[in-house]
């Protein structure tokens, strides 16, 4: 199987992981019958300076009907709103309606306190949907922003959390060391204030999570709040969780804190068939063109996308080679704690494969 | 001076809480020159089964009329949307223009990683106007809430965190020990995906911050994900942080986690003139009845109120008493590790007054 795959660089340190992305999905064994093809693509703070827009139309389009998949670095945005610019990410995400942004938050196994949960983001609605108004009144400017949510995107958002519950847990069982006993899905809302919005997602994710294919999976809830301390005290107790847009995107970066580095933490924004790569860091101005990036958040969303391309086991081949570079902890990048160079770590990682 | 004091228990461990908070201003020594009266009022989800509202009339009318200051405890909600009832201490942060919710999170001194912050939340818009609307569709409900900010309510609450900076540093250069060298505030957003609402926060908070009055305070920005990120990695780097009032509320929770429990927090709900103290836990049916609640956020909640109610000799006695017995950690609850029963932790607390 050739597998088509868009490369979005962006801004930033992303120019210095994609290509680390694409090197580790060439050097993939042979014996697994993949075959990649690269097509470079524009989006970005760069690509608004140079062409108008932060996300070109031929971008999406290339996307849409050449593409199986694809990686994005990050993107940098400019410091107070400039018109015509917005997120080419959360654009990307609703015109190929990527409808779930899935965020593994795993330490090594032998890590003195071991986290293993994955954060699944819905992805399309939310306050993400970016309909604001502004207002004057004797009182000065009054602005408002609408936070939709669907039966339709909570219930696609939560069934597919149960899936991955149960494939997690089938990795499981398949023998793959773990510190869960079995699946469990926590949901995540702000229904105590918000009882329609949240409480549609709340109720929505509850019935999806209630059908007879998921009686395996354990369901709770969690307010966000609550939710947040709760990852800081008891992090080792959650598997898989489930939030509206807004709330997992905070989650996940409250996650990644935990296991030391964003440096570290994969995403993909999954759709029907699509599935694009992308590390949980920015574009990180302070490093950039220092060759002191850490590739790992790359190389495991390279994996992450693979596995949303039904490539399971080329993606565990990536995932096993990063776990053994931390697990030896000999070649780190700085946000580690060690001074390899993005180089370092990538020779080191693909030399694992 | 007199002052006479609401005391709203709630639900749950509010009822254990509360009364320790009252025990605490009739221990202060009388040469301080405070008296108070007491006032006992209802609210909650007792009140809502009784009485059809959680938060009745005569409760606001008291504290509006009657009162300088309150404290609440906790109060239940259902876990389930139950037509009528809506949470009585948003209803009273919106009722009484409490705009202002200030929590502040410190370890004690000797701690091995010393923390002293303050959280500044917006408390009166953002998503808690609680504007929502559901509508059906072909495919399924969808409902939308709206999330208000105004460039009023911005600025009032950028410019008393700009005022708790002063102050705080004022207490610093008064010779008390310190992790700060100098005011800080760092204003939290969303401003690159919500670029009209919280960039009206954004801006207008950078703008009332910016007077000669603040010249002394420094001011940076945190987008509200990195901000829980950072909140995790360097605690120690933040002194005031400001937010619109649902990131807020999840930034203290998550400030709380660090400090090892949400018993120790304390907030104040406050407006011109009147402040109601308010422990940041819940009203944890868990451990009711039990006599083991923590009863320290309610005791420096109501040091809190007494601050905002310009009693800072007062409030200062109770917040010395509090720390010596955190800093010989020999009487401490349950969630701190101990073993210590509500009205120990209160006894102890009371004897080092
Ligand atoms: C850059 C920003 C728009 C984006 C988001 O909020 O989704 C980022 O924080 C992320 O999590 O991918
Ligand atoms: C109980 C709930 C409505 C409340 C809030 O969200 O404000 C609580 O979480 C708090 O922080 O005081």
């Amino acid at each position: 199987r050739t597998l088509r795959i868009g490369l979005i660089s962006g801004d930033g340190i992303g120019k210095e992981v994609i290509p680390a992305g694409r090197r580790i999905l060439e050097a993939l064994p042979a014996s697994l019958g993949l075959k990649f093809e690269f097509v470079d693509l524009k989006a970005g703070w760069e690509t608004f300076q140079e062409q108008g827009v932060a996300l070109p139309d031929e971008t999406v389009s290339i996307l849409k009907s050449d593409c199986d998949g694809a990686l994005f670095g990050a993107v940098s945005s400019p410091t107070t709103a400039v018109k015509g610019y917005s997120s080419p990410i959360v654009a990307l995400r609703k015109k190929l309606d990527l409808y779930a942004n899935v965020r593994p938050v795993k330490t090594v196994v032998s890590a003195p306190r071991p986290i293993d949960m994955v954060i699944v983001r819905e992805n399309t609605e939310d306050l993400y949907v970016k309909e604001e108004t502004t207002r004057d009144t004797p009182d000065g400017k009054v602005a408002e922003a609408v936070k939709r949510i669907s039966q339709r995107a909570s219930s696609r958002i939560a069934t597919i959390a149960g899936e991955i519950a149960l494939r997690r847990q089938k990795i499981r069982a398949a023998g793959s060391p773990s510190i869960h006993k079995g699946p469990l899905v926590t949901v995540t809302h702000k229904s105590n204030v918000l009882s329609q919005t949240d409480g549609l997602f709340r109720s929505t994710a509850r019935e999806a999570l209630a059908v007879p294919r998921f009686g395996e999976v354990a369901v709770e809830e969690q307010i966000v709040d609550s939710m947040v301390y709760k990852l800081f005290r008891q992090p080792e107790a959650y598997d898989v969780i489930v939030a509206p847009n807004l709330y997992g995107d905070i989650l996940s970066d409250g996650a990644a804190a935990l296991v030391g580095s964003l440096g570290l933490v994969p995403s993909a924004n999954v759709g029907e068939g699509f599935a694009i790569g992308e590390p949980c860091h920015g574009s990180a101005p302070d490093i950039q063109g220092q060759g002191i990036a850490n590739p790992i958040a790359t190389l495991r969303s390279a994996a992450l996308m693979l596995e949303f391309l039904n490539e399971e086991a080329a993606a565990a081949k990536i995932y096993a080679a990063v776990d053994a570079n931390l697990e030896e902890g000999k070649l780190l990048s700085p946000d580690l704690g060690g001074t390899a160079k993005t180089e370092e770590v990538v020779q080191d990682i693909l030399r694992r494969l």
